[in-house]
């Protein structure tokens, strides 16, 4: 019988290549933090008397039943305001489940390839590229214009040549905000139709231009949206639209219990109840975030991005110059707590502030105001 | 430009050729049943007290938040009874996730072979196929004695012929109820040291003989338990237990946020507040198992097979002769729901009950007994 090879080994030995040369996504979590603007979460809780409420409501959740597999309750109330019938959406556990599962179904290797390929402009939502690498697909990446737009000439060149067999595009996307126009995405999804084009409207409750409307024409379009950005980001409720024959087949992959019994409890209740609260307050950040684009504009050396999502992405400094994690820093110092992007590419120098409330949007344009000075 | 596909082209142009042919999972679903004894579910929930406190626990939860990624103190609960450091588990939205996370990390295609391979014994728990089949592995079934024993010594020559990467074991076995000795499958870890050797322990609060011990000694050996059983089916609470550097490469591929925040204050408050009373819960499910197998075993005609888990499984009827499927109409009739394995194959002619309380357990003999009459 043979010795048993060392753990460091064996990960040698079984784990897939593309997975061993991937660092672990970690992100920084530096002490004293009072206003954190670093998640792209909604800055409001739930007034104290409806959280008591739905607390309540989630004492008579039957802990020891698996959750409904159907979830056709939640579903319904999802759909409804979208003009869909029930059926017509998919829950996963998070946007995050469907990206997965959409790359599990639908990335194959096509004839004269040796993988199955993923594309996606970048920079970009970092979970495109973790599900395709997991998935063993070969990521294509396609570069974004200097100031994030999208350039849709080369994105139907690089369909053309790498022939991915899905393409993601955050509509709009994070972590710079821009918004590339549905007009556009819809014109490569009719002119690639061996190709699955997935609009990811996480946030589409700051933006506009969403294309559920579109997927009754376009067999070949999927859209996923979510309830993190609204308010729920603890609920892990993402949901996606597209061609009953395609929701089909992500049901089989989907697993039966992915979203738990006291989150379809309590998303379907807080959408019954609260959902003209959300929504309200989701126009909050809104005009939240044209007062901070005004203010960031006005400040000296900053450059900012347009923004359509409740986040705004700013360049500090420059590749190497230190500025923009000096600043950073400074601001953690003073509690205020914002992603910074560090690594050379695209993003250098580059600060991502989540939309909070004004009070908290005061306070990161104070400590952003001093740090740039200091 | 192209006219687009029908979508029924499109997936067939796009989907996986092994999902296509796979048919969804689909339990049925009778109207009136009033003892649900068909998903091997705890029948206890919580007493109305401790419901009313857990809901007060659970409204301090800001659901605007995302849940917390790391997840250290629901794994520091879960792992300080089992000896082990919160960082020796990784914590799944159910084992259902880590199954698709260890299939995800660890299955690739060794040279020579076309396609990677995750090997199990059959008939058992129906996610190690669709796991397999969702991320395109060839599923390599190994089959049960008649009496769903293994013949440990037909495995040994499955690994060495179809060389998975992946075995595994559900101890004890989903639906049969059997328990393969722990010896037998370390045994077959050390002879096969390239091999990945999962025991799925998600019936382990009703039964003995856990490898969680072995481990440390193993380094190609991972253990997966489960809070589903115990009476928290509707939190979704798996995890895995291996050799620190395979940990670290599911972490790579676990989604940072996939367990929900209310699930993991739940289960904190729960496993801190009463695990007694869980584990007094299962304990007399273990006495009510012994009393439902010996009646059962006084029944004409009843083939019932050894369980250690908290299910029974027990044949009434063979392959075609319909006396299962009338049975267990008559017994929905009476509100009485277990699980019915009407095809043809290992299991034909086989019930599966779940052990409910001592009422329920009343309810289903008396239903059963007089089914069988009639």
């Amino acid at each position: 019988m043979a010795e048993p090879p060392a753990a460091p080994d064996l990960v040698r030995e079984l784990v897939r290549d593309a997975l061993q040369s991937s660092p672990p996504y970690l992100l920084p979590h530096p002490h004293g933090i009072t206003t954190k603007l670093d998640a792209n979460e909604l800055p409001f809780s739930l007034p104290p008397d409806l959280s008591a409420e739905l607390a309540r409501e989630l004492a008579a959740v039957e802990l020891n039943r698996y959750p409904d597999p159907d979830q056709l309750e939640l579903r319904a109330e999802i759909a409804a305001p979208l003009g869909l019938a029930p059926e017509a959406i998919v829950l996963g556990n998070g946007s995050d489940e469907i990206i997965q599962l959409l790359v599990c179904c639908f990335a194959r290797v096509r004839p004269g390839r040796a993988r199955a390929a993923v594309a996606y402009p970048v920079p970009t939502f970092a979970v495109f590229r973790g599900a395709a690498l997991a998935a063993g697909c070969e990521p294509v990446e396609i570069a974004l214009e200097e100031d994030f737009t999208l350039d849709f000439e080369r994105v139907d060149r690089a369909l053309t040549e790498a022939r991915p067999n899905l393409v993601f595009f955050a509509r709009p996307n994070n972590p710079t905000g821009t918004l590339w126009p549905s007009r556009q995405v819809a014109e490569l999804a009719r002119a690639h139709p061996d190709v699955l084009v997935v609009s990811d409207e996480a946030y589409s409750a700051f933006a506009g231009d969403g294309m559920i409307a579109m997927a009754a024409e376009l067999p070949n379009l999927m859209i996923m949206q979510t309830l993190s950005k609204t308010g729920l980001a603890a609920l892990r409720i993402g949901y996606l639209h597209a061609a009953p024959a395609l929701l089909a087949e992500v049901e089989k992959v989907r697993l039966p219990y992915n979203v738990g019994a006291l989150n379809q409890r309590a998303a379907l209740w807080i959408l019954r109840r609260c959902r003209s609260l959300l929504a309200e307050r989701c126009a909050a950040v809104v005009r939240e975030r044209d007062r901070l684009a005004a203010a960031l504009s006005a400040m000296d050396g900053l450059r900012v991005f347009d923004s359509q999502a409740n986040l705004i992405l700013f360049r500090v400094g420059q590749a190497g110059d230190g500025r923009a994690t000096a600043a950073w820093q400074a601001m953690c110092r003073r509690g205020v707590l914002v992603r910074l992007f560090d690594r050379p590419g695209p993003l250098a120098g580059c600060m991502r502030v989540t939309i909070g409330s004004a009070e908290e949007n005061d306070r990161f344009l104070a400590a952003l105001g001093d740090a740039l000075r200091g």
